[in-house]
């Protein structure tokens, strides 16, 4: 990913010295296992674990094993070649990498690395829950006007939509937490994935030592399945950060105006006109959305390799993987801050929901005159009769309703039903069904 | 979906008539919640339900609400219209969707067909899953070639492949029970999702009927993650699925042929060459893989609806829907009959094996060298010499073997190690993690 | 494609009948060829081309057809037997598909019938271009504000927009029509793509015959990315359908409300609330642009077939290649009919361009104040000052720059500034471009 | 792009020095334009110029623009105060970016950028091509069995395949080409499109200067079809490199082995068989080939931008603009090597032709005997019977009809039908078409 959608801690993960990381731990916990199973001498896990704690594999590495690779062709095998080197320790060179397939290391540490992506999204995924939690909260008893079709429709909570996107990114954290478990397993299951040269004691530990569980049976590969359900879970979440994104777009509106994402001190709008505050951070977040849908569809067709593997799925994830989960982690980020510094004009919750001078307050006069013993037929015809003289002649549908003749209703009666309040009864219940 | 690729069950599910029947249901549940609240005079849901059961809607009822929808622009208004016609019970008339906004009908009850949609798709993973189970059972102890990169590799078991695959299966099986726990919710939530004119009870009473859960927070929609997740589910359905067809359409290719397609009496192959048993089905299952991934791209893209809804989402769905879960239906249909019906070539999985004249095993002959005192680099010089003389003289690399002064293994020592037994080895405790 | 979506001209174009009465039209131009070759005997081709304009195939035919295939599981075999027994005619029985292959007839057929699909698509877009074209001329001299991010920006000409739109069509149309011109090509190589069972001289009879050019090579099949060239056409088209669509949503929301789609007498949108006139239309063009990407997805992939074919694509095309010509077809008509009503609230327009009371002339005022001789930095404070006064309190920037005392601008010279023309003043050089 | 997956030619075209190059002559173009209108001083233009040859803009220049980006938090105003201080030029200050928006300049400079983008692939296609077309000549005339479904089917041209890749490829060109010429346009429209502060000559003047069209009418962005009709040509080149892999790769097939890519002098395959050559690189590019598809995605969901544009197209345009353009250019030079170094195996070509033993050939022995008068059934009985017999038997089928009492055709007359030779005889005038 682009330096300017990455965060540090994706950077870091994803860095070339951490993958050699992560492929040398596998290494030295195989080697581990195979102590244990008598193979291999004692200790000497143990001696690399220690060099690799004390001495951590550097760009000076990575550039070692861009030249082994340029040789062999082969990320791997020049990688094995380079650590052995790099231990300077005999033992290390002789047992390293024993009955093990490349994509044993591969794998194995590509998926430890992508559990550790996850928590990383989780974690800032939870930071976003909670400013929506503190938004739903805050803005629990403001009534707004909702809109279906871009047009308004009746009063509602202004809240309510921020318990809405917190429930979504909820189901989030489940689809999240799942991909997570299954992606989740260790493989060293040999060349073909019958274990013909490292028995499944090895796997067991090392799936073990990583926190990890063992795959139950393999390929040559991890089945592609697991990373098309990580990608789908995360494209998902991009759904949903685009439909928090494009509600708050909606909100910015010069002539909507009831909320706008942070603006920073000496941030450039325009230079004459202070209204123009861009919605920008949103529309970037939009457009991080469409690339999260992106990334899924290669990964989806990365599952049909050919027989015990092929290796087409590499190249498309050694692109998709780090990129589709560093955005994420990015998106997140950004958004929680723009939700956290969010600013509700609650002004203009009051005026928007008044543009209609009255008319979303239709239903509940209708409903009165019926309650009232007017036939629902003459009821309707005067109620839509006012409506349609308030809409076209930009009258107040209360006023207009005072003065027609036929209309029972008057007075405080009357004014009583132009009130949110009666679309705002049941919150408290919605809420309480999280706990809010 | 095109009449080719549905399948009965589907067709029926689908269908014009079945949808109706669901939202005349939802409606008819609604007015047993609102009997119960005392707003609606007892018995009349009860009528209703009889009547639907006696006379189910037809052709000429949706012919009916066609008529309506010409005029009214609005399917759900003439539906209630053409009900409330059709029902001829001037109080069904009265109350029928009282306090309901069309989402709350039609939301809800496509949910419903949609999880009775997955009970069909899981029934049939269900006879899918049994036919590779007895296709690993049976091929447990057969040995075959494994191929890497579509090059032999080393010997391993015939079934491991299909236990590999049920495996993949039983993941989707979970994948699509969780996404059918996700798509089962009711809402009855009214206009905006704030219950304004229908209190809570009757959602959690339709809910319970439908056996559905109450959707926690709604805006006008049930939220569309929700969908996403079961297109998401059936997409990588339809990677496992391709992964299968590429496997035994590759198998049945003339040079390899170890396994073909059930070819049915009187199918048309080639007039002349009876070796034209083409592997259609299988292609088939392929592209419809492919339409599978395409169905969700633009449901992921529902997710992000303007306010508290707008519409786009609902040509997507019309299509969408239907059209994914009756060919992932299909396709599992067709798939299990081909795996019924496989045919199986094991004089030529042994003669595959033998492809190479014994390469294959030449990793064996390496460890018993060095078991046998060789040094490794010794070792590895006699072998490699003798591969590549076997590889491009075409000639037994046992026989080069027994050949070469040098190598101290010979006759029956020798012999014992061009055998897949040892590959096969831990097959049984693969199996044995799934119960087999 | 659901009826629902169907245009009566592609409902005609993809109906099994017509298919059949194409592939039927195929082998009787291809008798026409081997007649003038001298290997058929002479008006066989025109007794069988009679037949079809006398007693088109129909559903009996189809229904033949299909019971046929019951038993041979191949389409085109199915076909051409029923052919032959429907002609009652002993010389076509014998020569019917002579040194043909299937792929020759279905996909030579498949190719005029998209031919076609893409002649109505091109109509209607030709239908909506005129539209466009009457609203960009008829609002070309129409002030309005012109907003980036959602948030006013500057003065513009209203009907700029439709003149944008229109420009975007035509680079559709170029794409179609050169998709028409890839698509367009006529194949009939036989078996494996040689020609071994029939010379060149047939192809090029048959493709003279329908309007189309020879496949210059060939495998079993015309190589798929001409398909793919053709889906992607389509969704560029649906993206730009969409771009149209959410821009009038945006003018339809009730706080912009510039423009409204046509409401037709009896519509139903509120029984009470005369604002609630939903862009439903628009949102179901929407949808279908996300339908159209998702078409593309399949079948881009089904370009890589196996050796000299396999029939993956099938399926895919069966369903993608009908449902995205239609969809594309339906959306162009609807939204042709959308324009051809569009309402458009001059009022409004004028209304929202001075919704931030002169703010959007600030750049006019700055200029004319550097002009007037003030220092850049002078001038620059002088306006920012005032605007942002005019912001915070809702005044008049026109009045509070009246007031300011360091303002050398007054009275007209000031007043003159707050003028949309000059924004206007290179509209008819861009519409000269288009000859408007 | 990942450094793995670069070109030179495209990390430098798409390095931040080379976009800020490009933006600075896009800002030195439009002050040549001023100066020529006399709104700015003669000379500054070729000043700012001169000094960015003398003196390229580089990574200081870029930490620069980074520092001022983090306070304003928009690129092109960090840019066009750090280029005004880089110029230490007060009169470059001063006009720098005069009557101009960001999108002006940074649309402009992306296209330019593509522009040349695409020159370098189809540069790189060209070689490709060559490539393919020394295949296709040198193969003309080997005979090699042609497969459909995977399953032998005729003889054919070996070379054909090659000419077939060869005429994909070129409607590639075609599509490149057409796609550069409509992402080929510059636009320096201003605010919202309208030339209200800068006039359409200097759009004129800069496009010319860069080799491109004026943009015939924007809004405040080039219209974003244009970059999906590049993206889009790209994705189907993918799927036409894709299709080569797949081929390649099943010919490489152990049980096939008819070609292989080239194997480098130290690549490692597996260290004792060695048969072990992996098609890798091809493996490979079939991965890219989906990451192709997948960026289109996001691209074509790009177009839909809000009224005179929002900002969300960008977050997808730093990443696949130049990832997809670099992938491609990846792609198609790894396939050159790949062409180039491609190793056939006539030997294996010759032995896969006869592997069903003469079966290929049935459809040559039934029109013979149809030639020597036999009833057409009579023949068809006599050639099925014995081609079932060689199948199921595993003899010749040559010497089965020898063998036969009811066949007429013996000896050197039967033995002249077993030939390639007639499969072969339009290949010539296939290849006469492409000149060839």
């Amino acid at each position: 990913m682009i330096a300017r959608y990455q965060t540090p801690e994706m950077a870091a993960l994803w860095s070339e010295e951490n993958r050699y990381r992560m492929w040398a731990l596998v290494e030295a916990y195989a080697l581990e296992a195979w102590e244990a199973l008598g193979q291999v001498p004692k200790g000497l896990a143990a001696r690399l674990l220690k060099k690799l704690e004390e001495r951590p594999l550097d760009a000076a590495f990575a550039q070692r094993v861009a030249e082994l690779e340029a040789v062999t062709r082969h990320d791997l095998v020049a990688f094995t070649r380079a650590l052995a080197e790099w231990a300077e320790d005999e033992e290390v060179g002789r047992y390293l990498h024993l009955g093990l397939t490349s994509s044993d290391i591969v794998d194995t540490a590509q998926n430890a690395l992508l559990v550790r992506a996850l928590d990383l999204i989780l974690e800032e995924l939870q930071g976003v829950a909670e400013a929506l939690k503190r938004l739903a909260l805050r803005y629990k008893h403001t009534p707004a006007i909702a809109r279906t079709h871009g047009v308004h429709a009746e009063p509602t909570s202004f809240g309510l939509r921020f318990l809405s996107f917190l429930a979504a990114f909820q189901r989030d954290e489940e689809r999240l937490r799942r991909a997570r478990e299954t992606i989740g397993v260790a493989m060293l299951s040999g060349s073909v994935g019958n274990y013909a040269h490292v028995p499944p004691e090895v796997e067991a530990h090392v799936a073990g030592r990583l926190g990890l569980e063992p795959e139950p049976v393999s390929t040559q590969v991890v089945p592609r399945d697991r990373h098309a359900e990580v990608l789908s879970a995360l494209a998902i979440l991009g759904g949903n950060l685009e439909r928090v994104a494009v509600e708050l777009r909606h909100l910015q509106r010069t002539e909507v105006l009831e909320a706008q994402e942070p603006f920073r001190e000496g941030q450039t709008g325009s230079s004459s006109m202070p209204h123009k505050k861009n919605p920008v951070s949103l529309e970037n977040l939009t457009g991080v959305a469409r690339l999260l849908r992106g990334y899924l569809v290669p990964v989806l067709e990365n599952i049909a390799l050919w027989h015990e593997r092929d290796i087409s799925h590499s190249s498309v994830e050694r692109v998709a993987l780090p990129d589709a989960t560093t955005l994420a982690h990015y998106a997140l980020r950004r958004l929680r801050g723009i939700l956290e510094g969010l600013e509700v004009f609650e002004e203009n919750l009051a005026k928007n929901l008044d543009l209609t001078r009255g008319l979303v307050y239709s239903q509940q006069v209708l409903n009165a005159l019926i309650q009232r013993g007017l036939p629902r037929d003459q009821a309707y015809a005067l109620v839509q009769r006012n409506a349609l003289r308030s809409w076209e002649e930009g009258k107040s549908f209360l006023e207009l309703l005072e003065q027609d003749p036929e209309n029972p209703l008057k007075g405080e009666a009357l004014r009583a039903l132009f009130d949110p309040a009666p679309f705002l009864k049941h919150v408290d219940a919605i809420y309480a069904r999280f706990g809010l």
